[in-house]
């Protein structure tokens, strides 16, 4: 019974068909799927139809196209709408529709990258309009190129703290390449939103936010067509459509009614809603094609000149950090931003000899994550940073960059009761938990200057989720600048056939672990002593012949709680290994301000611990 | 050199005085610890000293008064000033004073609750007003007593996204009781703050979120006297002080200047600004104690009658904590709160019959347990709930919430691979690694609705951080009623002395080990299965006989990625017990969507997985 009608033609009678058509399609593949979001699919259906028909400019040929348009399902519940989209524009067929949900499709529950067009996974809910900002950025700022950036939204997530984030650096970076477009459907999951349809209430905000707002009725499709050309048309600050929409639009059973949320409509009133709807449609848009603009010609890449220290520097790994960022400038993908403390990070050096290519994104930790993966999804090669403790400010984000496989390189500095007097708030101290538990990630953690440089090298090439934990203190140097370090890598720097015990630390606890195998050495136990540079991956080859050697014997350090971190790393490692009889020193108590020789010590993480711990090992049967 | 001065008189010259004593004394504490934000200090010290000497009703000899009015440095670096202000009002000595950032002082970098008269932790910013929020939720609707909360915040903080979720709750709920006072003093940490002293800029947006604004100068003490009479006189909103104010105010080497940012004054400067402030001063402030009025009469908490489940129902542990919390409702102090997902999480069923103790929050998780926190400042045992992937939003603030030492239960629904369709963004994977490693934290899982309901009704009083996960789908139930559980718990469900291997899960993977176990019997292979349902503190015990039975053979299963979660915690806990071979099944890959079971095989933690694993590991040597 489908209806089929010529194309062509790009008026908004034919939006207004393309709008039936994607409300009727997101019923077919939800109902088909027994779950999804047609009506919150159904509320936005004009927006992106009038959006698709008339303004995107997106060649689905070429989804990697520099001057393709960007558009990010904010809400990506609406994910039925956003494949029924995919179908009207020709990129994937019918039929492929409705796998929407069932294993192996890859139009999953909500979108992800795994789809050609879709630039990052959405789901988790204001994200998608804080990484599109980080997008705007790019494209204002680096890329240089006119597409626009559009971010769909649902009124629910305009609750997050993170989406006025977001709005403020789009606001602040006068990013009029951005507009957000606004389904103010009224209802979300369990009843009416904080608002309703108090649009003036959003006017308001969006206002003192320093964006241009538009309110329009967002089934009026000549509305929705000159709020967009408003949208391009005003070049001085991003815009912010606020559609007053009706959830259910155009089943006149569910209009506006609460109880259908996130609910696929059995298959009797599917086929009402779709006989109501004008039935199945297979109209075609044609999208269209951006001007082929060539991108700003980028200077080749040259390598970084890392820095070297001398083995007599005490530099502090945040600073190594500092200068080798500054030399990866010599790479042209390399951009860095940072969460107000760059001078405590020491991203600073960048950000003073390459302005261009830094972004100041103040206190704002989710805009900071987002904003890099915004980069990241035009390929640029983003570093961002702040304290590791206030990384977890932005978990959420990095938990979905994660499912984007976005690539980020996130450097946090000040970690664990090293950082001494400022106090707990300030300590990272389950940053290696949670770090490690991200899909995909990689997680390093650096013991000297030329180290930390050398890592922040590989980092820029390392896909995926990249962390690296560096230290507020300087301690010894302790490796040449030619030493070379690898992802699941780990250094071995004492060891002999008859070692007893190993001594396992990263990052400051390297150097404990050093004191202690000296002092143990005076005690006639040889202790093998391993960096173990790489917690994620880890070199599980290196610690498997640690405990044959040692019989099993290791002490593992870390300035880290005990749960979730280097000792798991390790114990993971050698699950299946046996027999090991593992000894683990880390922040059991709540630390409180001191020297940090007084924090670690009172930890139990100092060297006088590790020697007590190795003793004791070693006399065990 | 220390000038005494009589007291007594509470007019606005006294008040300049008390102000400038903040200011020597902030400057003297961190001169002598050698670190800690003077400046930050003085800017906001005549701020403080209006509101001790004439507007906070406060009983230094009794911090835990119901009556007393709560003040909360949001700007947590800014201890210096409220140290000086406990010395102040006579809270504590000059000589304690003076022990500030020292090791084992109670007066640590920033603020914690180490302090009497200190409500919550702060140092990660952002925190403290939305948490303040919270404290005044309680205060108008359940304390229902007079009590104002005052928030000290700076202007760099105001860029978290945290801050407006915090103002728009505040200005929902209609929260006249709570104040905040800006300290506008231009200069964050590197540099100009994004808006400067654009005070109308400010002033745009806490009117758009709600609040009531009033902008003055913040070092003239008649208008910072009308403020706070105006804060107190305005009874339909939230008022919100934006106070313009200078940096290092009163030292003229340094006020206004950039560069001072964390930085403690050289004792030859700090000589030079003691001067210039009028020198050392022992001024006492005698604060208004509030007047006494008894809370309103709460019924007596009665014992919760808990549902109870046949052993043919097949009920979700989520649906039995919903009908747990209800029960619970029985105890008076026992309130809730959600992120608008009450109707998935099973919240609502409280929400329904206790509309006065419940609060949406709606999808705001920051403020959600930033409202959880301040309830549990006053007393209350606060259960939040949403998806168990979504607290990830809010990590930051459960960070800080371990470190305060609240007493909050954290519900999270929906986790791991289980929820099937959804696909990974509703997935919570990282969650049992992101909760185990918060200081103190309780971490439970249960696999059946009688025991969810029992875990729920632990929860209640237990001290701490407190998180359960629960499950989308209903498994069969697995204990009686009658069933206890513990904090640190486990059940064996299958033994025997003959075990050739440990089945060991938690939650949805618990009916895995048994169909596994069943499997294994058939080929002869007799399995002990074991519920490790709390996964924080973990039952050692149990664990160590499991593996002396087994000669070490564990199989460990759990619906999570496999860094830090269950593998983790059974690979903690036997660190030092050899021999283990550990075999871990867990989420490897990136999930997408399709049937729960199917995600479950995909994932390789289905039965058939278990049996091979148990067998090759019995297989082994």
């Amino acid at each position: 019974m489908a209806v089929t009608e010529t194309i062509a033609t790009t008026d908004l009678e034919f939006a207004r068909l393309v709008g039936q058509q994607l409300r009727v399609d997101s019923i077919r593949c939800s109902t088909a799927a027994g779950s999804g979001h047609p009506t919150s699919s159904m509320s936005a259906a004009d927006l992106i139809a009038v959006l698709i028909a008339r303004y995107l400019q997106y060649d689905w040929n070429r989804p990697k196209d520099a001057n393709n348009d960007h558009l990010i399902y904010s809400k990506g519940h609406a994910s039925p709408l956003c494949y029924a989209m995919f179908k009207a524009v020709g990129a994937i067929s019918d039929q492929e529709l409705m796998t929407f949900r069932k294993f192996g499709s890859r139009l999953q529950g909500h979108p992800t990258p795994a789809i050609p067009w879709v630039d990052v996974a959405t789901g988790s809910l204001g994200q998608g309009m804080p990484i599109a900002v980080g997008v705007a950025l790019a494209g204002k700022y680096l890329d240089k190129l006119s597409y626009h950036v559009w971010a769909l939204c649902g009124d629910s997530e305009l609750a997050e703290g993170s989406i006025w984030e977001g709005l403020d650096k789009a606001g602040h970076y006068g990013l009029s390449n951005f507009t957000a477009i606004w389904d103010i459907n009224r209802l979300g999951q369990r009843g009416e939103t904080e608002f309703g349809w108090n649009l003036d209430a959003y006017r308001r905000r969006v206002e003192a936010f320093g964006c241009y707002p538009i309110v329009i009725d967002g089934h009026d499709m000549a509305s929705i067509d000159r709020a967009y050309g408003e949208a391009l048309s005003n070049t001085d600050k991003p815009t912010v459509i606020i559609a007053k929409t009706i959830k259910g639009k155009g089943f006149s059973e569910i209009e506006n009614k609460d109880g259908w949320h996130g609910r696929a409509l059995p298959p009797d009133m599917a086929e009402r809603a779709i006989k109501e709807l004008g039935g199945i449609r297979n109209l075609r848009v044609k999208t269209q094609k951006p001007e082929r603009v060539a991108p700003p010609r980028r200077s080749a890449a040259t390598q970084p000149v890392l820095p070297a220290y001398k083995k007599e520097d005490k530099v502090a790994t945040r600073k190594a950090y500092g200068d080798a960022l500054l030399a990866l400038a010599s790479i042209p993908e390399v951009v860095a931003m940072d969460g107000e403390v760059s001078n405590s990070t020491h991203a600073d050096e960048f950000a003073k000899a390459h302005p261009d290519r830094f972004f100041e994104i103040w206190i704002a930790e989710q805009q900071l994550v987002a904003t890099a993966v915004g980069m990241s999804v035009r390929g640029y090669k983003p570093f961002a940073s702040t304290f590791a403790a206030f990384f977890s400010r932005a978990y959420d984000f990095i938990r979905m960059a994660g499912i984007s496989q976005a690539n980020l390189r996130l450097v946090g500095s000040h970690a664990g009761v090293e950082i001494g007097q400022d106090g707990p708030s300030q300590m990272a101290l389950e940053d290696l938990a949670m770090m490690r538990a991200i899909h995909g990630s990689t997680v390093l953690y650096p013991c000297d200057p030329n180290q930390a440089a050398r890592l922040t090298r590989l980092m820029a090439d390392t896909p995926g989720i990249v962390f690296m934990r560096t230290t507020r203190g300087a301690y010894p140097t302790l490796y040449s600048p030619t030493e070379s370090f690898k992802v699941g890598g780990s250094k071995v720097l004492r060891q002999s056939a008859r070692d007893r015990v190993a001594l396992i630390g990263a990052g400051v606890t390297v150097h404990s672990c050093l004191a202690a195998a000296d002092a143990l050495a005076a005690k006639k136990i040889p202790a093998r002593v391993i960096d173990l540079y790489s917690v994620k991956p880890v070199d599980t080859r290196t610690l498997r012949e640690a405990a044959r050697v040692t019989r099993g014997r290791l002490v593992v350090v870390e300035d880290h709680y005990p749960q979730g971190g280097l000792g798991a790393a390790v114990l993971e490692a050698l699950a299946e290994d046996p027999p090991v009889r593992l000894a683990h020193l880390a922040v059991k108590g709540l630390p409180a301000s001191g020297k940090p020789e007084e924090l670690m010590n009172a930890a139990g993480i100092s060297a006088r611990h590790i020697v007590a711990a190795a003793t004791k090992l070693v006399g065990s049967k």
